[in-house]
C-alpha cells in the first residue's frame, strides 16, 4: 500500500474514532449516563452500528477513551502552561491556575465522578503528582518556596486544595483559590 | 409504664442498636461491602435476625446508621477541639488539626469512599463547612487571618487541602500539611 493510502487511512479512523467520542461525550450531556446507547451515537455520528463496533465495544469503552483524550489534552495544557512562564514561581502559579480552571470548568458533572474512580485515571494522577513536585522542588531551590515541608507533600497539599476550584462561583475566585495555595507554598520568614 | 422502666427500655435500645452498628462495621472491615448480611451482623452482635429487622431493614440502613454516629461524633470532636483553646488562631488551628487527624485515621476505604456519596453526608458538610467560616471569619477579624478572600472560600480551601491527610503517609506528616494549609490563611506582610 502506497504510503499516503495509508496515511489517508489512518487520517480517515482517528476523524471515525474522534467523532465518536465527541458524539458520546455530548449525548451524555444531554440524557445522562445511563441514556446514552451505542445506536444513539452511531446515528448521531453519522456512520453504522457495525462500523461502530469496529472501533468501540461498548458506550463505557468509548466514554473512558473520551477521558482518556481529555486527560492528555489536559496535561497538554499544563505543560503549556510551564512553558510560557520563565521563572520556577512563575512556571508553578501558570501550572496550578490552569488545573484549577480545568477543574472549574469541566468537572462536578456525575459523568467525570464516574470516570474518575477508573483505573485509567491512577497514571494520570501520578504523572500530574510528579510534574508539579518537580515545580515545588525547582521554587523551593530558587528561594521563593519553604523548604521545610518534603516537595511530595506540599504537591498533594497543592492538588487538592485545587480541586475545591470546582464548587467555586466565578473565575475570579478560582484565581483568588491559587493564589492561597501558593501563599501555603511560600517561604514566609 | 413507671419512668424507670422506660428508662431502663430506652437503654436497653440503644445499646441494641449500637451493638448492630459496631457489629456491621467490625464485619465490613473483615469481608469487604458485599460479603455482609444481615444474618452475619445479628449472630456476631448476639441477637436474633427478627429483632434486628425491628431495627433496620437492611444492611445498608445499619451502615447509613454506622457512618451518621460516626459523623456526629466527629463533628463533637471538633467542638471538643475547638472549647479547648481561647484565641482565635488556637481555635482554628485545633479544629484543623483534629480534622486532618480524622480523615488521616478513619477514611481511605472503599466503605467510607461509598458511604461518602450517600445524601445523610450533605448536611454534615455544609455544617462543618459553616463551623469552619466562622472561626475564619473570627480569625480575620482578629487580624491574625487574610481578609482579601472572602471567610467562605477560605473555609472551602480548608477542607479541600485537608482531604490530601487521607494519604499521608505520619501523623507528623498530617501535621505538616495543617501548617501549610494555616499559611495559605494567615495575612502576610
Amino acid at each position: 500500500m502506497p504510503k499516503i493510502w495509508s496515511e489517508s487511512i489512518k487520517t480517515h479512523r482517528q476523524a471515525v474514532r474522534d467523532a465518536a467520542l465527541d458524539t458520546a461525550a455530548a449525548l451524555v450531556g444531554e440524557r445522562g449516563l445511563t441514556g446514552v446507547t451505542m445506536s444513539h451515537i452511531a446515528e448521531r455520528a453519522g456512520i453504522s452500528r457495525a462500523t461502530l463496533y469496529k472501533y468501540f465495544s461498548d458506550v463505557e469503552a468509548i466514554l473512558i477513551a473520551w477521558h482518556q483524550r481529555q486527560i492528555t489534552r489536559h496535561l497538554n495544557l499544563l505543560t503549556a502552561a510551564k512553558d510560557r512562564a520563565t521563572d520556577p514561581l512563575g512556571r508553578l502559579t501558570a501550572v496550578l491556575e490552569t488545573y484549577a480552571l480545568i477543574s472549574h470548568e469541566h468537572h462536578g458533572t456525575a459523568l467525570a465522578a464516574s470516570l474518575h474512580r477508573g483505573e485509567h485515571v491512577q497514571h494520570a494522577k501520578e504523572h500530574l503528582q510528579g510534574f508539579v513536585e518537580t515545580l515545588i522542588a525547582d521554587g523551593a531551590g530558587s528561594g521563593d518556596l519553604r523548604e521545610d515541608v518534603p516537595p511530595a507533600e506540599l504537591a498533594t497539599f497543592c492538588l487538592h486544595a485545587l480541586t475545591a476550584a470546582d464548587g467555586m462561583k466565578s473565575k475570579a475566585a478560582v484565581r483568588r483559590l491559587v493564589q492561597v495555595t501558593l501563599s501555603g507554598l511560600r517561604r514566609h520568614p
